[in-house]
C-alpha cells in the first residue's frame, strides 16, 4: 500500500505479511493474534485487514439473536458440534454481554461448552468488551473477515439484536436466526420490537416446556403481520438445545435459506449492503479524527454550546459546513 | 431557524414553538409527543431540540448499570419512589432490552411498577426499540434533553453498559451507579470488562441473599488494582431494592458523589465531554448523508469492494480523500 525506498519492507510490514500469510494457510495462532490486532486498535490491524480481504467471502455467516436467557448459547454450542461432526471449521463471535462465551455463564453452560473450547477447529471470541475504536459492529465485521479467509466454513454471530451496533451486526450477516422461549411474556414484545421482520428463521428453544406450540401459533399469526417477506416464508424449527434436538433441522433451514437467497439475488443484495456499512461505519470515524485535525477552534466551539449560546445540532451543522465534497 | 418571507410561519413551525413553550411549562403530553418526535425521526425534532436547549442543564442525570436480572429496574423504581417523596420529578429512560420497563417484564415487576406508570410526576420510557437513525446514543441524549427543559429533577437512565451506544450514554451521565449481585459468577467478569473504572457508586444489590459481604469485599479489593480514581473513592452500597432497602444510601451517595464532582471541576469536565460526543455523533450522520448525495459513483465504489479489487479500509480512505477541510 504505502510506497518505500528501502526495498526491505520495515519490521512491522514484515509481521504483517507474515501474519496474513500464516492465517490463510489456517494457523490458529496467527488467527488469535491477529484478533488480538482489531482487540488492541493496532494500526497494523487496517494493513493485514486489507491484505487478508480478497481471500474472503467463502464463510456463511449466520447471526443467532434472541433475549438473554432463550437459549441462544446452548444452540450456538450444539451447532457447532453439528458442523464439527461435518469436520467444518466453526467461528463463534459471541456479541451478547450476557452471553456465557463472554464470561456471563452458568457453570452448566461452561462445562457443557468445554470440549469447544479445546478443539482447533473452532474458534471463539467475545466481543462484549468495551471501547473497540471504530465501534463493535467494525471490530465484528472485521474477526468475521479473519474467520473467513482462514478457512472457517461458518461464522455464527451471538447478539441480542438491540442497540444500533447489534442491529448494524444483524444487517450484515446472511441468515439471521431469532430464537424464542415458550411462556415468556417477551416474546410477544420482542415481535413488536420488530424482530419479526429481521428473522429469516425463528427458534423455539426450550421446545419441551409447557406452551412450546402456543408460542409457535404466536409467532406464525404475528408473521401473517409483517407485510414484507420476499418470496421467502420464514421456517419455524422447535429445538431442545440442551439436548441438541431439533440441531438436524435448524441446519436444514439454514442451508435452504442460503440456497433461497443465492437464487433469489438477495444474496448478492446482502452482500452489498454488508460493503456499504462497512465502507460507511469506517468512514465516520475517519471524518471525526480529519474533522477534529482540520478545526483548532473545536473548544471555543464546544464551550459555546456548553454554555447554551449554541445548541450541538446546530454546532454540527456549522463544522459540517467547513467540508467541502469534490 | 430558517427564514420566511411570510410573516406567519407555517404550520410546522407554529407546531414546534407551541410544543416547545408547552414542554418548558412542564406540560406532560407535550414531553409524550416531543418523545415521540425523536422516536419517528420527525424532521421537527431537531428544531425543537435546539429551541428548548437554552432550557436544559438543570436535571440530574444519572446511569444505573448492570447485567440483566442485577435488579436493576427494580432498583430505579424504588429510587424513584423515594424521590416522589421529597416531590421531585423523575424521569426513566430504559436503554436495557431486557429491563421490564422495555417489556421484557416478569409479571411482579409490573405490577410493582404499576404506580409509577399512572403518575405524571413520572415520566417513562424505553428506547430499546430498533433502528433510531441517528443512534441509540443520540436519541437518549435527546430525550434526556426534554427531561430536563420539562423541569424533571432527575434521570435514571438504565443499561446493561455494554456495547458501543451503551458506553457512549454512560460516559454522557453525570454519575453512573454500578449494580452487582451477590453470589453470580459474572460480578468479577463484569469487573474485568472494564465495567469497575466506569462506576461512581456500587451497588451490592439482593445483598439479604448470602454472600453479600463477599461480593463487597471482592469489588472492594478490584478497586484497589484501578489505578486512576481521582480523589474520589466509589462508595460500595448494599441494597435489597425489592424491599427498597438502602435506598436513603443510595440516594445519600449519589448525591455527595454529585457536590464532589461539582467542587472538583469533574463535572464541568463531564459536560463537556457529554457536549462533545453529541456533536460528534450527529456530525458523522450528517456527514455519511453528505457524501453519499456528493459521491455519485458511489455504487462503482461498492462494486469494487465487492468483487475484491478493493477492500473497505481502502475504499473509505479514497473516499475521505475527496472532503476538504477549511
Amino acid at each position: 500500500m504505502a510506497e518505500h525506498s528501502d526495498p526491505r519492507p520495515p519490521a512491522s510490514e514484515t509481521l504483517v505479511t507474515d501474519l496474513a500469510e500464516a492465517l490463510r494457510s489456517g494457523k490458529y495462532r496467527a488467527l488469535a493474534q491477529a484478533v488480538s490486532l482489531i482487540e488492541r486498535d493496532d494500526g497494523r490491524a487496517d494493513r493485514l485487514l486489507a491484505d487478508i480481504y480478497p481471500a474472503t467471502g467463502r464463510a456463511r455467516i449466520v447471526g443467532i439473536t434472541g433475549s438473554p436467557g432463550a437459549g441462544k448459547s446452548t444452540l450456538v454450542a450444539s451447532l457447532a458440534k453439528y458442523y464439527r461432526g461435518q469436520d467444518k471449521k466453526v467461528g463463534i463471535i459471541a456479541v451478547d454481554p450476557t452471553s456465557p462465551f463472554t464470561g456471563g455463564a452458568i457453570l452448566g453452560d461452561r462445562i457443557r461448552m468445554a470440549d469447544l473450547y479445546t478443539d482447533r477447529g473452532v474458534f471463539i471470541r467475545s466481543m462484549a468488551t468495551r471501547g473497540f475504536l471504530g465501534g463493535l459492529a467494525k471490530a465484528t465485521n472485521d474477526v468475521v473477515d479473519l474467520l473467513d479467509a482462514a478457512g472457517f466454513d461458518i461464522v455464527l454471530v451471538e447478539t441480542v439484536g438491540v442497540g444500533q451496533d447489534e442491529v448494524e451486526i444483524i444487517r450484515t450477516v446472511q441468515t439471521n436466526v431469532v430464537v424464542l422461549v415458550p411462556g415468556m411474556g417477551d416474546d410477544i414484545q420482542a415481535i413488536k420490537a420488530g424482530i419479526m421482520e429481521i428473522g429469516d428463521i425463528f427458534v423455539v428453544n426450550k421446545a419441551d416446556r409447557p406452551g412450546a406450540d402456543r408460542t409457535v401459533t404466536e409467532v406464525t399469526m404475528m408473521m401473517s403481520l409483517v407485510e414484507e417477506h420476499g418470496d421467502w416464508i420464514p421456517p419455524i424449527v422447535k429445538t431442545v438445545a440442551s439436548t441438541s434436538q431439533g440441531t438436524e433441522d435448524l441446519d436444514a433451514a439454514i442451508v435452504k435459506h442460503f440456497e433461497h437467497i443465492q437464487s433469489s439475488g438477495e444474496l448478492d443484495r446482502r452482500n452489498r449492503e454488508r460493503v456499504r456499512i462497512r465502507i460507511e461505519t469506517t468512514l465516520k470515524e475517519k471524518f471525526i479524527s480529519r474533522l477534529r485535525a482540520a478545526t483548532p477552534d473545536f473548544n471555543a466551539i464546544l464551550d459555546d454550546v456548553l454554555h447554551k449560546r449554541n445548541n450541538p445540532h446546530d454546532a454540527a451543522e456549522a463544522l459540517l459546513a467547513r467540508a467541502s465534497f469534490e
